[in-house]
C-alpha cells in the first residue's frame, strides 16, 4: 500500500525488493444478471478482490492474477499488522519483486463459487434468506473469466497487460486468452492443463466422495462453520499429497517419527484406537493425533486438513473441483489448436519436472498447440523436486522467468527446453 | 487340480497351457503360541491357504506367492464351476503358464492380519467370543512371514524354491530371504519396495482416516457386513488410482462421460445432490452415482469401492497399510546392504516404467544393494504404461521373465535394463 505509491519513481532504490505492506479486500458488486454458461441465471454477484501497486496513466499496466482451486483474492500483503502469514504468492509480487507492484497495477478476484467473498454456494440466496449450498448454479471456468471480465469492466480496466495463473489459475488464464482475445496482451501460464485428465477427476471425484459421504455434509444444506469437515480434510488431506511429490516428501520427512525411536505399538489398539471418534465427538475441529506412533508425514498432513476446514467451504470445494473436471478448452470434438485460433495474446508456460498433477508434457502441448495455431508462445520447463506446488515457492529461475516475461517488449516464440 | 495330475508326465502335451480348475481352500491352524514382533503373544493362529500342482519327491519345488495388501491366498483356479473370476494371479500360475503347475507346486496363504480367513482384526477372540477388533496384536510384515513359516513347516515344506510376489507381497519375499536364509532359493519380487516412502505412508494414512473417520468403524467394533463401509469405499477409491497410471487412466477413460454429450447440468443440485446421502441410508452397500453427468472413470471408481467393501474387512486394512508403512529392511540407522548380508537366494527384481507407488528406482535399488552385498541379483525394468498394477497384469515379456528366472538352473547377476 505505501510502497506501491513509488511506483512513478525513477529513483533506482525505489525498485529495490520490498513488501507490499497492508491491503485491504474490496468487493465489486453487481446486479445486472449473469448468465451461467448452462444457462441459469443469478440476478447479480460479488467478487472480492485486492490490488496492489497503481493503474498508470495509460491504464496499460494492469496484470491479473487468477488463483488456484483451494487459494483466494489475497495473494500478497497483510491483512494486519500482526498478520504473519502474507498472501498466497507475496513472495512473487510486491515492490521489486517478479511482478514488480513498482511498476504494474496487479489484482486479483476471488473465483465466482469460491467461499472467501464472491458469490458462491455459501452465499446467501436472498429469495430464501439461506445459503444458496447445491443450488447454487454450476459453474465452469468460463463462467469464472466472464464474472471477472465484468468486475474489470465494471472498475476502469479494459485492457490487461499479463494474466498469470497457475494450476487451475492457468485455466482461467487461458480461457481469458480465448473468450476476451481483445483485452489481453500477455498470458503466463504454470503448472496447468489444457484439459483435466482423467487422472486429475479420478482425485477430485475420492474428494467429493469424501465430502459428500460425510453426514455432516447433510445434501449440501449445513450451517456456517459446520458442515462436512471431517470429509473436507480428508479431501484435502489427499488432493495436498498430489500438489507434492515423492522425492520432495522423502527429503522433507522421510520415515522420520514424531517421536525417534519408538518402539513398535504394544498393540494395534494403542495404534489406532486413539485415533477413533472420541477426539472427534468433543470436538469437532479436531482430527485426532496418534503421537507416538506416528510419522511426521502423516501429523503434516492431518495439519494440512485441519488448517483447510477452517477456511474453506465444502461446497465450494465441490463446485470448484468440479470446474475443473469439466474444463477442456478443445471440447470433445475439436483440437486446442482450433481451440486457440481467437487468441492474440503472446504466451509463456511453464512446466516443473516433479508436478504429476499437470505434468511437464500438458504444459508442453499448451505452447505447442498455440505455436501451431501460429501463435507467439514459449514453452520453460523447471527441473525441480518439489511437484505441482513448485510454482508457489522461491525459485530464481522461475522469478528469473516471470520477471522477463512480463517486462520485455516483445516476446519471443520457442520451447526454451524440452 | 486335474491338469495338475500331470506334472510328472513327459508328454510335451502336458505342457500345454492349461487351467487349474477347482481348488478348495484349506486351514492351517496351530495352537503354540505366536509371538509378535512388538511382543505379544496369540495362543494359536488360523492361515488359509491353497496349493497348486503338486510336490515331487524330493520336496524341492515349492513356489510360494506372497499377495499384496488388498489379495489373498487365492491366487489361481477358480472356487466352483461357476465361478467366472479366477484367482487374482491366473494368468501366470497354471499349468504350462509362466509359473508352471505342471512343474511346480505352488502355494499361496492370506497373510496374518487378513481378514479371508486367516487370523486377524476380523477373527473371533476366544477369551471374550467377540472378535479381536483394534485388540489384535500390531502386525508387521516380519511377522506375517514368520507365520508363513510355521505353516510351511507344518505342512512338510522346508525348503522353498522360489518366492514370488508384488507389491506387499514383494515385501514378504525379501524378509523371506532375510529372515530364513536357508529355506530360500530364489526370490522373484516386483513393483515393490526395501522401505515405505513418504508418500506411500502419506497416502495410506488417507485411506485410514477415511475408514477411522467414518462413525461405523466406532472404534474398529462393528458387526460382520456392517462397520465403516463408506469410508473403506472411499480408501480403496484413492487406493485404485495409485495402481494406475496418469497415461493408463487417459487410454482406458480420457474424459469419457457415461452418456456421451450430456449437456451441463441444470444446476449443480443436479450434479451433486444426487449423490447425497439418501441412497447410502437406504442401502448402506451402495455409494451413489449421478449417471447422466458422471465421467467414466467416476462410475468405474465407484465401482472399485463398492466391489471392495463387499470383500474386504475395514480393521484389516488398517492393519495391513499400517504394517506397509512400518515395512523398512534397512531399518533407521542401517544399510539395505548390511540388512541383505544374511541373504542366500538369487534375486530376481523387476520394476515398471509407470509404477509411480513403487517406482522404478526403488525397485532397482534393492537389485544394486544385493549386489553390493555379494549376492547374485538382477534388476530388469518392462516398459509399460499400466503403473503398479503391470504386475498383475498379461505381459509376454513378464512372463518371459518370470518363466526363464524360475526355470534357469543359475541365474546370472547383473542389471538388464536401467
Amino acid at each position: 500500500m505505501n510502497d506501491a505509491d513509488d511506483h512513478q519513481s525513477s529513483d533506482p532504490s525505489a525498485t529495490l525488493e520490498g513488501e507490499i505492506g497492508l491491503v485491504e479486500p474490496r468487493d465489486f458488486v453487481t446486479i445486472e444478471p449473469f448468465a451461467f454458461e448452462n444457462g441459469q441465471i443469478l440476478p447479480g454477484f460479488t467478487l472480492r478482490y485486492e490490488t496492489y501497486g497503481r493503474p498508470n496513466a495509460a491504464r496499460d499496466n494492469a496484470i491479473l492474477i487468477c488463483h488456484a482451486l483451494s487459494g483466494d483474492h489475497h495473494c500478497a500483503g497483510i491483512h494486519s499488522l500482526n498478520d504473519r502469514k502474507p498472501g498466497w504468492w507475496n513472495n512473487l509480487i510486491g515492490p521489486g519483486k517478479p511482478v514488480d507492484t513498482n511498476k504494474f497495477f496487479v489484482l486479483c478476484a476471488n473465483v465466482l463459487g469460491g467461499c472467501q467473498g464472491s458469490s458462491g454456494p455459501s452465499s446467501t440466496n436472498l429469495s430464501t434468506g439461506k445459503p444458496y449450498g447445491t443450488s447454487f448454479p454450476f459453474v465452469t471456468i468460463r463462467d469464472m473469466v466472464r464474472a471477472q471480465q465484468r468486475w474489470l469492466e465494471g472498475i476502469g480496466i479494459n485492457s490487461l497487460h499479463t494474466i498469470i495463473g497457475g494450476s487451475m489459475g492457468g485455466m482461467q488464464a487461458l480461457q481469458w486468452a480465448v473468450e476476451f482475445p481483445a483485452m489481453v496482451k500477455r498470458v503466463l501460464v504454470m503448472a496447468t492443463t489444457a484439459r483435466e485428465s482423467a487422472q486429475g477427476i479420478a482425485f477430485n471425484e475420492v474428494g467429493r466422495q469424501a465430502i459428500m459421504q460425510d453426514p455432516g455434509w447433510n445434501g449440501g444444506d449445513y450451517p456456517k462453520n459446520g458442515g462436512p469437515r471431517v470429509g473436507l480434510a480428508i479431501a484435502r488431506m489427499m488432493a495436498h499429497i498430489t500438489y507434492l511429490s515423492d522425492a520432495g516428501l522423502d527429503r522433507k520427512f522421510g520415515r522420520r517419527r514424531r517421536h525417534a525411536r519408538a518402539p513398535l505399538p504394544a498393540s494395534a489398539s494403542a495404534e489406532v484406537a486413539a485415533a477413533a471418534g472420541t477426539d472427534l465427538k468433543t470436538d469437532p475441529r479436531a482430527l485426532p493425533s496418534r503421537a507416538q506412533f506416528e510419522f511426521e508425514i502423516e501429523s503434516y498432513l492431518r495439519y494440512q486438513g485441519q488448517s483447510f476446514i477452517n477456511r474453506f467451504d465444502a461446497n465450494s470445494y465441490l463446485y470448484i473441483s468440479r470446474a475443473i473436471d469439466h474444463f477442456d478448452l478443445a471440447g470433445p470434438d475439436g483440437t486446442l489448436e482450433q481451440a486457440f485460433a481467437p487468441v492474440k495474446a503472446e504466451t509463456l508456460v511453464i512446466g516443473f519436472t516433479s508436478d504429476w498433477l499437470f505434468p511437464p508434457e500438458q504444459n508442453r502441448e499448451i505452447a505447442l498447440a498455440l505455436i501451431r495455431a501460429g501463435k507467439r508462445a514459449s514453452y520453460a520447463e523447471l527441473d525441480t523436486d518439489l511437484g505441482h506446488d513448485s510454482f508457489l515457492l522461491e525459485s530464481p529461475q522461475l522469478y528469473n522467468l516471470v520477471r522477463s516475461f512480463i517486462e520485455r517488449t516483445q516476446a519471443k516464440a520457442g520451447i526454451l527446453k524440452s
